[in-house]
């Protein structure tokens, strides 16, 4: 049996050499923030004369040897590469920054510039880190990448030890990035903060506030392991059980399939064809809720069952005919159409009566909530969806999604 | 044409009467953490004399109206049901509790009690505060349900005007619970504030700090607009249809569906029933990866194309053989196998062998990874895999996962 290199790599991933504090790396990085002599008050270089070169560290030789060893290259890099690192602190002007990179990360980055950047650190899997960005980049979003002004993010996850951490810092205040972290792992958070004041880079921890509130609420400490380290074991609950068995459930009924279980399905989403019905049913999916979609099609009878079952359940979907043009041009597109099977699915005259006949079969029935799904992305549609059935459900005086813990 | 009661009820969701302010709020209720008579030197109560009923307050009333209408019910309600709001402020006391809150209130939350409650406000989707607590939560599982220390959490989601929101955070304050919020109208974030502090409620914001950062970063400013707001609606990118097609590729390849597609897909996932191929697939594709994976049957031949398709982007799964057949058995009850199936399917000698059966493709494919799933949540092997995807794409120096903004 032959071992494989990626497979003994995947294997020490996460187990990097013993850890480097902060102290021991000071001396080969100079802060972009820092006067180039320290003066008496400064309190950023306690650690005395001032080093001047970053030289490649022991531990970016481990990734790249690690990647090369995958990618089957040869080790030996000429040593104009190496050299390249051996150079100032970073500043923010982009030809300083040009040749302040090592040519390695220009080659890995060449795609992504120019913009700004955002450097994500996790020790569990980052998705909290990634997803808080993405909210908030989403007050950003008239100036993003469509209006010339991009916006860089590199995810890093599983990052356990204070090693890897610290090089993700200084690439960061390399490239003039911001950080974002999600450290559960207090002296990792703590080592993230000192290093992103000494390096000046602009910073923000995620879970940390939040954490420490619901520590204080529930008079409980948290217990500082990040998602997926060990000892901290993913249970085999009744929700995952639950959570897998919707998402089977939903993928077997996309798309109308096997009507005489829509009585089984929590959830039923009815509609015309592109009005999201799928990524909406497996965004729910994934929520826990079973669910089942039957598209609405001119000319096509509908499932007996679907009149049948607790119309509580049920969610029609309606959409701008204009928008809903644009979906179905692409989508014809994609399927190769030709014109005459094109023009009968995406053509305004069809468009029109087919979500004329949509209503009607909404005016039918009353107690179908209509979601209009126009300019809305897949989470918004689902928002309103849980909410409703929330409401539906539980009856409550202020309409609320409840889960426990 | 009928109109629906619902429907009609669904389009006034966002939309309250003109939304009042704190101050004209105040006076209805008194703050929990604020002594019976002001004092000279109490700046939480400026409004001088201290008035000491809770009365229904007409957005309450609104929001309980609108569900008797969609529920059918009377819109009476007795007089001693309204009495139950005129009530000191909430203590933390239990008893206290139910005598404080309005009988309505109790009837929701009946199976929810006991245990600690958070609440989480939203002006958009909510999921932002809601993924955030959950990680957060994360570092708590030790003493949660099972631990008999349960954590309730309500999230009020679309909650874009002032006087929705003092309701929930007076609600709040009534329950003892926390509030997290993520509020991108930077009037309402400062009214939650206001509100907080003035009643005693623990809160923390998910939302401004990130977004302020990011702001300071970009040097431009936030649009101060929650998702779904009107004006913001949500462009039909290319992001938008890539993570369409990468869902409905991914479900029709399901279960080693069409294996003529696997060189179409970007991940294939490989391994034995219960290896979590499904949703682990489903979770990539909403990332907009489209996914195919491949189930490890022994006895049954593996599709050709898996050998053909180039194999950095072939992923096998393993699993822990106790905890397969744990995850398989509960697995035979949900579908109803006989005891004949079962145990070939879930015995531990069939499962022990299936899983030699797998090992000797991988080993036989030494390109492939091998995932150990064994108590990671589906979010950490996919957190795993992308990592491991990315950085076998793009030859980082440190493996990270690039998006553009």
């Amino acid at each position: 049996m032959m071992a494989s290199a990626s497979r003994l790599n995947l294997s020490n991933f996460h187990r990097p050499p013993p850890s480097t504090t902060i102290a021991e790396l000071k001396p080969t990085f100079t802060p972009r923030t820092q006067p180039t002599k320290p003066t008496p008050d400064s309190d950023a270089t306690p650690s005395g004369p001032e080093p001047r070169k970053l030289k490649p560290s022991p531990q970016l030789n481990r990734w790249s040897r690690a990647r090369a060893i995958r990618s089957g290259r040869k080790l030996d890099r000429p040593v104009s590469r190496t050299k390249a690192w051996e150079m100032d602190p970073p500043a923010r002007s982009p030809e300083t920054e040009v040749l302040q990179s090592p040519p390695r990360e220009r080659e890995d980055d060449r795609e992504l510039a120019p913009g700004k950047t955002i450097y994500m650190v996790s020790d569990g899997t980052g998705w909290t880190a990634e997803h808080s960005v993405n909210a908030a980049l989403g007050q950003f979003d008239y100036c993003l990448v469509d209006r010339g002004c991009p916006v860089n993010t590199h995810l890093f996850s599983g990052i356990d030890d204070v090693e890897r951490l610290l090089e993700i810092i200084k690439q960061a205040a390399k490239e003039g990035a911001m950080l974002v972290y999600t450290l559960a792992d207090n002296s990792m958070a703590e080592s993230a903060r000192q290093a992103c004041r000494l390096w000046g880079v602009p910073s923000t921890d995620i879970l940390s506030p939040i954490t420490e509130a619901i520590s204080s609420h529930l008079g409980v400490s948290p217990s500082g392991l990040p998602r997926g380290a060990p000892g901290r074991n993913f249970p085999l609950s009744e929700e995952y059980f639950q959570r897998i068995e919707a998402i089977e459930f939903t993928i077997k009924q996309d798309d109308g399939a096997l009507p005489q279980n829509l009585q089984k399905a929590d959830i039923i989403l009815a509609g015309v064809s592109r009005t999201g019905k799928t990524p909406l049913s497996i965004y729910l999916a994934q929520k826990g809720y079973k669910v089942a979609n039957v598209p609405l099609v001119m000319g096509v009878a509908l499932p007996k069952m679907l009149f049948e079952v607790d119309p509580e359940k049920v969610f029609g979907l309606t959409i701008n005919p204009v928008v809903l043009q644009t979906i179905r041009r692409s989508r014809a597109k994609t399927l190769g159409f030709g014109d005459d099977l094109s023009s009968n699915y995406s053509g305004m005259d069809h468009v029109r009566k087919e979500l004329e006949f949509a209503s009607r079969i909404f005016a039918q029935n009353p107690a179908w909530p209509v979601i209009e799904v126009t300019g809305k992305a897949i989470e918004e549609t689902a928002a309103v969806v849980l909410r409703l059935h929330q409401d539906r459900k539980n009856k409550c005086s202020m309409p609320r999604i409840s889960k426990r813990y």
